[in-house]
C-alpha cells in the first residue's frame, strides 16, 4: 500500500504534525522538515504531496513568513485546521520549580504565555519550535533548564509537566492551512483565498474591495504584507466566501484580476468549522 | 529652558533615537525605556510628553505588538517619520571574520539580513535591540561574538564594522509614530489612523469599507489583529488621506463608528514624504 506523503515542520510531538493527523488521518506516511520553507520546496521537488503549515494563531495573529510563502511558490491551499494550543511547563524527571533557571521554546509561546512566564525571572532561550524544545530538554539531562510544548511532547520526551496550561488565552488556537501542488475544487468548498497587489494610486485599494460589496460577497480576512523591494506597496491576502464554479464569484474575479498588477487565486478550499 | 521629554525604546543609538532627533531636533530631553509598553504608560503618568515606536518595517511588515499598545492605551498618534534602516556586522576592535562564532541581534535585524547571513554558519542569538547587541558586544570584549546594527552604535560602543550594509533590501526603512496623549490636529494634518472591529457577520467589514469608497477616500493601508478572547475576530487598523475638520470626512468617520462594534480614531498627522 502506497501511503500519501504529508510533510509538516519541527519534529514528533509538534502541534504542525496534530495538525497534519486532525486533517489526513493516522493512515498517511509524515515527512518532519526543518523549516517552513522547507515545506513549499518539497511540494516543488515531489518529495511530499501535501504539506502542513501554519498560518495563523488566535491570540498573536498572522504567521508573515508563511503568507510571504505561499505568494512566492507555486503552491496551492487545498484545506484547513484548527489546533487548539495548550502550553505546558515541563522539565526532566524530577526537576522541581525552584530549580529552573532558564526556559527553552518558540517565540511564540513565550508570547502566549507571557502572563504566567511573568511572574518568574527565568532566562527565556528562542528555540525553533516547541517540540524540538522538549527534545533538547531531554538530551541535556538538566534540572536547570524546562521547556514549553504540548502534553504530546511531555510524554514523548519523557519529560515531568510541571505547570498545565500556561498559556494567557484559554481558547488559544492556531489555523492550519493544507498545500498541494494543484487547486483542488469540488462542491464542498465555501472559502477562497486571493493575494493581490494594485497599483500604487489614489483609490487603487478601493477599487478591488468594491467587487466584494457589489457583488455581496462575504469577505472572512484581510492580511497586509510588504510586497517586496519598494517600500510601502502591499500585497493583500483576503480569504472571502464562495466556490469559484459560482458565476458569481467567477465574474468578480475576474474584474478583480482585471484591477489589480498581481492577482493569484490562491486556493478554494472548505472552510473549518 | 524647559526642554521636551520624548521617549524611546532601547539604549543610546537605536534606531529609535534616530527617529527621535528626526522629528523633534536636537533640543530636547531624550528618555530611554526598556520595552515598548514602557512608552505607553510612561505617556499615560506624564513621565514623558510624548513617545516614539517603530510600527512597520519596509521588508519586513507590520510591528503587531505596537499596533496592540496603541488600541490598548488612551494615547494617540501625533506624528510619523521614516528612518533608513542599515544593517552592519560589527565586533570589537581587531576582531577578524573568522574568529566569529555567535552574532547577537534582535530577531527583525536577523530577518533583514537572512540572505548575508545564510553564507556563514554562526549561532544567530536573538538579543533585545540592536544598540543593546552592540552594547553587550563591547562588554564582553570577546572576539568570537560580533553583533548586527547601525553605524552609530558602532561608533558608540567602539566597534569596528566588519561588513556594512548587509539588509538584503538596500531601501530597507522603518516608519516611526509619534505618540502623545492627546489628539493634536491642525490644516498640515493629511493622514488619519483608526482602529475599528465589526460585528462578527456576514458582510460586517465590507458595510464599513464602502463609505471609504462612496466618499472617495483614499485607503493607504489595512492592517488586521487578533481581537482578544475570541478566536478569529479582528481589530482592523486603517490608515487614510484626510483631516477630520473636513465636512466630508467627519459624516464619513460617523456613520462607520456607528457600523462598528468599537471605533477609535487613532490620531490625525502629517503624512510623512
Amino acid at each position: 500500500m502506497s501511503l500519501l506523503r504529508v510533510g509538516f515542520q519541527g519534529v514528533k510531538g509538534a502541534f504542525g504534525e496534530e495538525a497534519l493527523y486532525n486533517y489526513f488521518g493516522e493512515e498517511v506516511h509524515t515527512i518532519a522538515v526543518k523549516n517552513f520553507e522547507d515545506i513549499c520546496t518539497s511540494l516543488e521537488s515531489g518529495t511530499i504531496e501535501y504539506g502542513v503549515l501554519p498560518i495563523e494563531n488566535s491570540s498573536t495573529g498572522a504567521i508573515s513568513d508563511v503568507y510571504d510563502l505561499i505568494n512566492k511558490y507555486e503552491c496551492h491551499i487545498v484545506g484547513e485546521t484548527h489546533v487548539k494550543v495548550n502550553h505546558n511547563l515541563m522539565g526532566i524527571k524530577g526537576c522541581k520549580m525552584e530549580d529552573i533557571e532558564e526556559v527553552y521554546s518558540h517565540p511564540q509561546a513565550f508570547e502566549q504565555s507571557k502572563n504566567y512566564l511573568n511572574n518568574y525571572k527565568w532566562k527565556l532561550v528562542p528555540y525553533y519550535n516547541t517540540a524540538k524544545s522538549a527534545e533538547y530538554i531531554m538530551k541535556q539531562g538538566n534540572k536547570k533548564i524546562a521547556a514549553i510544548g504540548s502534553k504530546k511532547a511531555a510524554q514523548l520526551y519523557n519529560l515531568d509537566i510541571l505547570a498545565s496550561n500556561i498559556n494567557s488565552n484559554n481558547t488559544n488556537t492556531t489555523r492550519f492551512i493544507i498545500l498541494g501542488k494543484k487547486l483542488m475544487v469540488n462542491e464542498d468548498c465555501n472559502k477562497i483565498s486571493v493575494v493581490l497587489s494594485t497599483e500604487h494610486k489614489a483609490g487603487a485599494l478601493y477599487h478591488v474591495l468594491k467587487h466584494f460589496a457589489e457583488n455581496n460577497i462575504n469577505m472572512l480576512k484581510i492580511e497586509s504584507r510588504p510586497r517586496g523591494n519598494t517600500p510601502w506597496e502591499y500585497n493583500f491576502y483576503i480569504d472571502f466566501e464562495g466556490n469559484i464554479n459560482n458565476d458569481i464569484i467567477r465574474k468578480a474575479l475576474e474584474k478583480m484580476s482585471k484591477d489589480c498588477h498581481h492577482f493569484k487565486i490562491l486556493g478554494n478550499y472548505k472552510q473549518f468549522n
